[in-house]
């Protein structure tokens, strides 16, 4: 278990599976530990989920997909969780809607995780003796998708935290000083492009959309090397970004209107100060941080506003190449983006992991020669290839050790309620 | 206190003040006993409100009106609840959205608790050195105001927990047996009619919508000496009732069709039989006890097809008049209508308090001479004074002592999570 | 045939049917033949209907109820008009949804008088040949059903022709001067009450709501002798009438912050003076003249602010008793509301027939001893007696012969696109 | 002209600018000949527009950019029209809400046909002097927004006169056989890809999206030899592909349960057999045409179930590459798609362009290197790229001369109003 954190502990170079489950469940039993069964409750929109459900559907689906299946006298811990639990596979049968999931009081929170206790005795059962390649693989899955929603259960519990006029803290404030002035400006980094390889090899774990490995042709381009600040963002702001319909996609500009968008998700102005609500808190803004909490749609625009331009996913993953996988996820404990340090050497690039989803201008699409998996795993990915944006380098709620330089994260352009920022790009 | 019930004591005929606002108070607590912190915390609809909500607000009531007003040093408990608490008074200031009451899982249930001890303290310091008439006046306000809420508080939960596929009970289900067959026919009871003297003299507690007392003109009637069963309710659905448009008015036959409705609230159909969620969980409909968590559009159907009409509320009352105020109130703890007796001496009207409210054909208008008071408190009930129903005499849900024979409950006459019911009329 | 206009055409006190019925067709031919093809299609809303639908409409009602009914031989004019032009009558099959009647670009405008003159010769072979007493009733309420449809085609087309930039007038403005400044203060009339009887008596024609004639109890009450004028509006506007939530009914108040209401329907505000949309074009406001195209709930709340109430529907046909039936209707051809002249002796009531309907607080329902008829003519008015509110005395755009002292016409209290106002009322 | 069609007349080859001006013009003045007022007016969804509407924004965009600008003393028809016939132009000012276009029944149809023959006559003058390369090129993009606006005008149509129960054809039905039974299977043909080249290379007339040209790379692929047709379509419905979620998108699913589709848009099943709407009237459906009216979530499903997939829009531009662009357009009158003859030599692929636009599995996304051009010509395709996807190939309602090998037009995946069919596809 980390030293660096109290509550997520997952060492994800473990080689050790049934480490691995351990460390991948005792991170969301801590989550947990912060929540009242309230919190955990609550449903605070159709999208979110309630914390609760995010800690039972991850155990729901090691007892179904694994317990259920391959372990002779498993006992199911309650028949009735396969319909609350179940999150949107069509193969297993029917399942609350999820625009009900808040109605489910009970179980309590208590009771889930006696539920999870269940699960992990069998399943610690199961690693103990030994599981076959099928079992690891699946068990892989499961540690994976535990960690989605890992970081969906902190997502949504800041949504829910934001709807209550007292703004809870998930976790302590503590000295969570603004660090500064501005940063330096952004440097851009050239890439050749040409023929590349992007896509995962199959070698470990990866989600199926992540594959299969393929080549693609990229003209030169250039990255810059950090994310887009607030201060920055202030500046687009100040320079009356959200009232130029010039600047916007069509989609965009209506939302803007519609829903009256004037600054990120979860800002406010108070007297001539811009705030907004976190993890640890209502805070002020601090201007050499990463923004997040941006639409597609907003980070679309701010490039245009810029004279600059979004990076395809092809473009993201060649630059990341080289760049090792580290940087403020989860485990830091700090949970909002931190400011961009000094440049680093060899490729330049920073925040090229942790901090904030990045927006790609990529649409969520099929790799070619993809297919979907045979049964209900193969709900997992494919069926949401359509209307969605590619995202890649993870947040500072992605636990460690969930992401890949190969990994596709995607939400549709108007989300706003994760960890979303932009870098900017251009032609090279 | 009621040695009937170990969650309701309420001795309404208490003279004094002090006492009184202490069973009150109780009775809502021994209500939110029942609850765990979510089940007290989410709101299943817009229309209802988190039980935890009404422990609260019934408190900032006294604290707001009473304690903040006229005790020189009083200690506000949280100057946040002020927000958070406040239901609908445009002229106490802002407050917390209707529709998004059930984000608060902040303050908990245990917090509100402790609320509630903090003013009733107060409160008991307040009563114990003899209010003014003023401030007595107020008290008994609060006191029915709160008492509303525990009704709402019992209905809101129970269409919480209907929601969930669980079905769990407010309350052990205990011993409810099917008391048998059907209940004798109705029996018609003649009355007169003429110029009559309905609403409130002014003598004790009333809501101001209830005067000024006012003569009216009524035409011979009779009214039936029950309520309208779950038999005769099964045999109109069986009949055809929820599909022939010339039984319904044109708003009702509207959501006939878009909900679908085709039998009672809360009501489902496994194999041949009829069941319902209660307060004591799932169970089979009793075809002798009263037909509840019904619309007006449904109730005015089943009139149109019993060759009968709704009585007007006038009607009702001129009734009542010599009634005793007995029935099944929510301190017999059974929480759901009971099948009627067999016939009484006198008036011969049975079930004309408890059970359920019955709809009227009344809208719910202002008596000639009514006048809202000036301020807050005036903000009451005439500004609901459009597009609802008058319902009459209380509800199993009801607490005893609350009612009067001049109580004016009103409802939009699509809702159906209430326990009402219906009681036939004709001209006489 | 009235010399004061070349667009209405009736003489109420026809006694021979065959003349009425010529009258009344020929009226509202004369008001389609203001109209292009298109003017005539487009549905503007869903509560408003096509023109073209309107005079279709009607004349499937005598084909309908009449001629496919009574006169054997008679060939329909098209099979397929019978699922266009029926209304919400679900005895006589299915029909057109009300929300797509805009969608019938053919038959044409020209089709459809060419449908009215096929009925039209048929009716007058049979009316003729002396129509028994039931044809004559059927005939009688196919005029009154037609009347109607001419003030709803009226002011259909002005929602209709306000939605259009180029504001077009239905009929020419002509000399439309601004009458003067505002009109003497009103005066208000007292009335005795008691026990009075109301609703038609069955002697010539009445919609089946207006009856049965029954005794009621008045207590006693002062009615303001003319309409509230634009110029007092615009003294509430200024006052802040429309920012007071205390004014204002729950669900009225709901309605303006919603829609942004600040002014009556159809006025805008350009510079410093209002404006409003008429059937004679785009209009300065006159002072002097009736308010019109209120909600109930503006008119509700005006009283509240002029510390006065509405009149109930008795109170205003007790007090119309012996007030002439004439004012300013739609045969005048000035097609919007006219400023009250000098007092008249008598009674002293003016305006209480034409310019505008005016709210009263009585909800529409049925009155004692009201069935509905059986059969499709049933179906007429019975069904909506839920959540609507009684207009009395007839507006600008009434034919005249079309309103009796009985006559109950009723809209939701939101409605605003009828000629509705108010008069003041209050306790005597 | 055209010698095969009596209402679209347009030589694509011109080289004189004015005779194509004049052309172009001319068969959207012959499309408005079949319509009535009525017709012209009426908005059947938002997403759709009034014929009259059409045939003034055309004229509109000839007038705003061109005349108004570059001829002096140019007279504008009638100032009103800017904010009428304005569609989304952010740029221009102020304009008719999109989704009240058919409130305009004024002006008429008459007077829009006048307004086209002003801008007409000013446009010949114009260009019988010999515009300059600006102009030319202005002259060039509106005369391909017009024929755009063509093939809206007539899927627009078709959508409105679907909407009435009566089903007129906008065309005489005439001889549309039934041509007989299925057609051959499919072939596949094969290509090998590699790096290829797509995109508008900049000589003659393209929107800005289609280009700049591109280096892109392919891997091998094999394409269907025709459309999917009818009978092909009915072997999917009947095997249940309606009802396997598996085979979906999940926002296709989606659509499908909430919409109930259960076949292509404008299909209805009578008896035992399957009708469609079409231009030419309610007509049986041919099982050897090309199945047509789908959305992309239908197309998808249909390749999933077949086990193919659909191309990419860079598979389908390349195999396009050697195909003369020649099929069944607008011009030949048939207004329906068309069976596919018998197989030719050469490539082997039929039915590339016309019948139906051939949904790509690519989203609609800026090509590498795109700009939008500045002002308001720059709005015209890059704010919509977000959200749609490609189809390829136009369809038998796009006017010859319009559609180019590079052409990308792109709807909403939802999207089933437009004639838009698929082509399928596999790996190499």
């Amino acid at each position: 278990m980390s030293a660096r954190s109290d509550f997520l502990a997952l060492d994800a170079r473990s080689s050790d599976l049934a480490e691995r489950y351990r460390a991948v469940r005792e991170a969301s039993r801590a989550l947990g530990s912060h929540l009242s069964d309230a919190d955990a409750t609550v449903q605070s929109m159709p999208d979110a989920s309630p914390a609760k459900w995010h800690l039972a559907h991850t155990t729901w689906f090691f007892e179904t997909m694994i317990l259920k299946e391959r372990v002779p006298g498993y006992r199911v811990f309650d028949e009735s969780y396969n319909f609350l639990f179940n999150s949107y596979y069509e193969t297993v049968g029917e399942r609350q809607p999820r625009a009900r999931r808040g109605m489910v009081t009970r179980p309590s929170l208590e009771e889930v995780f006696a539920y999870r206790a269940h699960v992990d005795e069998a399943m610690d059962r199961l690693l103990s003796e030994g599981p076959d390649a099928e079992v690891a693989e699946l068990v892989g899955l499961g540690c994976q998708h535990e960690q989605q929603h890992q970081e969906l259960l902190l997502t949504d519990i800041l949504h829910l935290f934001s709807q209550n006029p007292l703004k809870p803290a998930f976790k302590d404030p503590g000295p969570v000083a603004v660090e500064g002035g501005e940063p330096e400006p952004a440097n851009f980094v050239s890439f050749e492009g040409g023929i590349v390889e992007i896509g995962h090899d199959g070698e470990g774990f990866a989600f199926d959309c992540e594959g299969p490995r393929h080549r693609t042709l990229i003209e030169p381009y250039r990255l810059s090397d950090r994310l887009v600040t607030n201060g920055e963002w202030i500046a687009f702001i100040e320079d009356g970004g959200y009232r130029d319909p010039l600047l916007w996609l069509s989609a965009g500009w209506a939302d803007v209107k519609e829903n009256g968008w004037s600054m990120p998700f979860y800002w406010e102005k108070r007297g001539g100060d811009y705030w907004t609500m976190t993890l640890r808190g209502f805070q002020p803004v601090d201007r050499s941080a990463p923004v997040t909490h941006l639409s597609y749609f907003e980070a679309d625009a701010f490039a245009a506003w810029a004279g600059k331009r979004l990076p395809s996913e092809a473009e993201w993953e060649n630059a990341a190449a080289g760049v090792p996988m580290e940087g403020n996820f989860a485990d830091t404990g700090r949970l909002r983006p931190k400011p961009a340090g000094g440049r680093e050497e060899g490729t330049g690039l920073r925040q090229m992991f942790g901090d904030c989803w990045e927006w790609t201008r990529s649409a969520f699409l099929p790799y070619p020669g993809f297919k979907a998996a045979p049964g209900a795993v193969g709900e997992y990915n494919g069926k949401f290839m359509c209307g969605q944006f590619v995202l890649r380098g993870g947040s500072c709620a992605t636990p460690p050790g969930h992401i890949r330089r190969t990994y596709r994260n995607f939400f549709p352009p108007e989300a706003r309620w994760q960890f979303t920022g932009l870098r900017l790009a251009e032609d090279g």
